[in-house]
């Protein structure tokens, strides 16, 4: 099945002209979308269901195509690797996901792992051999919670085996669906010192690198986010027999926090996010002023300093707005979603350096989304590469990347692969 | 079955002296409370239930036993009459109603109900016949939008009578149930020449007498309601990946619109109430920012103009918040609820007379509530007394008012009847 035994090639310049090929990349992003399509033209591919299934048996024979031995772990993440001449080094790890959220788009992990299979395609067409093993990895379930990374790095709970998914299944019955062993979760866990870092390709998601026409975003880090319910107690009482002045309004109280709360964070330098997405007041009837609202805060930054900052100054602001309204505001934090996770210097500066080879423009930024790469970037040294989202749609069938957006991506990934191969890049 | 023929007495001075029994109030209240009593120790009396028809019964056993003449007009309107010496003359109408919400208390509409029977307890023991025919009417659901008292005076519509209604039957079978005939409807209207005046004698529902020590509240007018559905279209993203200012956020304009409608009904004099009362954040999820906004929007005021006035202003309010916030926001008026409904000034200054006579204290207020009486103000005289509720608390189990309170305004009732009787009123 090696395909690649006996290939020739060293590391002279040559490397430096391999190139993702745009055409097969577009063709495999239509095919892959085939599974699980909805009717707006995106994916309804949530882990574990009947798509999901059919999605990665398509990738996985891709993988064999391609020469890789493939493999399921027991958290049920699909691994195909590539040997290098030597057994004795760590492998370089590189991959994302193909399962999506319910009415997702097509390019929300499947640019990440089509652009993974594409590197080895060109190292396959090149006959590169490299110095290091590399391992493509399809993590399972990244949309319900990371459960494959979680699991690869040693931190998926029994008890999160038991959350019921998207597709109707618990985690661990998922698992056991795409070929996972939940009984046997700790053997998926992997050894640091067996792998010399994790790259993740990824659509940005957001608006910034197609507004400001860059190329490459290079992803300092995913942010941390925290997340509170809050909960706003006034009194419900007749909307037409108690005076402005007598009111105890849950929901004015509330809405003050609201827009306290967008203010705060946009009144501090930094790319910090606050957002209060879901409310709900009660009794919730026209003609009674409201007597309780409960509402999420969340708050996003790349340092936990700052996202403490902010939640201070809401704390602050809103003790004043509950003397001035006559309610009481408390906060129950909830389990927190993700540490900040920042990436590897030296793997910045890789992607950077192969960007610009490549002649295109790039700019540092965080990732306000969470991602499989900031589970490993607990463990190895991991490095994130972003392309341009049109209109920052995302987690939506509108999503769209452009073919030559994604090809960039998956040859800056290929170049970082081979710098990092040649030790170059200081790891 | 006319106990009274034969009375005796004529308008000396001694009708000064007919004061309501607070212990036969009390004793009543509490045993109509059984029909329907909630573990809360209210009632949940809605319209057209079981408990709504037994406690009609209660009543209408305790009209027969005081001698009226009772019958259910067709649109299921409880009406006893206590005939005068004169039937050229017209009639005085009195009452109130004794269906609840859900999970209501026991004074709401209760207390006029007893206090009207209690009027004409009082006129038997005196052995007095009034020249005008008295009616009390115990109005059919009043708290499921005045059924009764918009069909006596002919505004009750064929379509009114299909909308189901708390007790799970529609308006129309509630009404047969309860001994009415939706298909004689245009019977249950009221000639004006027939009716001398309409009096309502209510509890405040709002907190103003409670706090100000006040024992009588001589109402000025029922307040128009006007009700509108606000929709707020922002632009749905994803919370971790948008900078804040690339948001269009439609719960942020909403949050500030809400506090702008408070700010707005509180800076002009006068006793406007503007509320939001209702609200739905769509997606509602923590981490996404919201992309649409539907909340509701009530303003009320004895005067049409300081309505519309109000909303004028939260219009301007919207535009300019819309424009900041790259949102759009847009006003749906709903059927108007209401229309302002003053009450006549010469059974204003009668009550106010009548309380002052009895020692009590009165201040001139607006009826934020909708009550019959507002219909009844369409077409005859009406005036209406409120007493206290502590701590302003109605619609509730725990409405309270206290039983020298009910008899006080059964007293003052009891006093302006015969001021109209005398003809001392102008009227």
């Amino acid at each position: 099945m090696f395909l690649l035994i006996g290939s020739t090639l060293t590391y002279g310049e040559d490397w430096k002209a391999f190139r993702a090929d745009p055409k097969r990349m577009e063709e495999r992003i239509l095919k892959l979308s085939e599974f699980g399509r909805n009717p707006e033209g995106g994916v309804s591919r949530v882990a574990f269901s009947d798509a999901d299934i059919q999605g990665r048996a398509y990738i996985s024979s891709l993988m064999e195509q391609a020469g890789l031995k493939v493999r399921v772990d027991a958290a049920g993440n699909l691994i195909g690797r590539r040997e290098g001449r030597s057994s004795q080094l760590p492998a370089i790890l590189f991959g994302s996901h193909i399962d999506s959220v319910p009415k997702g788009g097509n390019y929300d992990g499947d640019v990440g792992v089509i652009g993974a299979l594409e590197c080895v395609e060109v190292l396959n067409q090149q006959k590169f051999t490299t110095d290091h093993s590399l391992e493509i990895i399809v993590f399972s379930d990244e949309e319900g919670g990371l459960a494959g990374s979680r699991a690869m790095v040693g931190d998926l709970s029994e008890d999160a085996l038991k959350v019921v998914s998207h597709s109707g299944k618990t985690i661990g019955e998922g698992i056991r669906a795409i070929g996972g062993d939940p009984e046997k979760l700790a053997t998926a866990k992997r050894d640091p010192a067996e792998i010399l870092a994790f790259l993740e390709l990824h659509i940005e998601q957001g608006g910034v690198l197609e507004s400001e026409k860059i190329d490459i975003g290079v992803v300092e880090g995913i942010v941390g986010i925290n997340w509170w319910d809050v909960t706003v107690l006034g009194f419900a009482n007749h909307a037409g027999t108690t005076p402005m002045d007598k009111r105890k309004d849950a929901l004015l109280a509330a809405a003050r926090l609201i827009d306290g709360v967008n203010k705060i964070a946009k009144s501090m330098p930094g790319r910090q996010v606050a957002t209060v997405g879901r409310i709900q007041a009660e009794p919730g009837a026209p003609n009674v002023i409201p007597g309780k609202v409960v509402m999420s805060l969340e708050i996003r930054d790349l340092s936990k300093a700052k996202i403490d900052q902010v939640f201070g100054d809401v704390e602050k602001l809103a003790e004043q707005i509950a003397a001035e309204t006559g309610t009481s505001i408390s906060f129950a934090s909830l389990d927190v979603t993700a540490v900040p996770a920042p990436t590897d210097e030296r793997l910045r500066k890789a992607i950077a350096d192969s960007a610009h080879d490549l002649g295109l423009t790039t700019r540092l930024m965080p990732s306000g989304a969470g991602h499989d790469a900031q589970d490993m970037a607990r463990v190895v040294p991991t490095g994130m590469i972003f392309v341009p989202s049109i209109g920052g749609i995302s987690h939506s069938p509108k999503e769209f990347t452009r073919t030559q957006d994604m090809a960039n991506g998956a040859s800056v990934l290929l170049q970082t692969i081979l710098r990092l191969d040649q030790k170059s890049a200081g790891l």
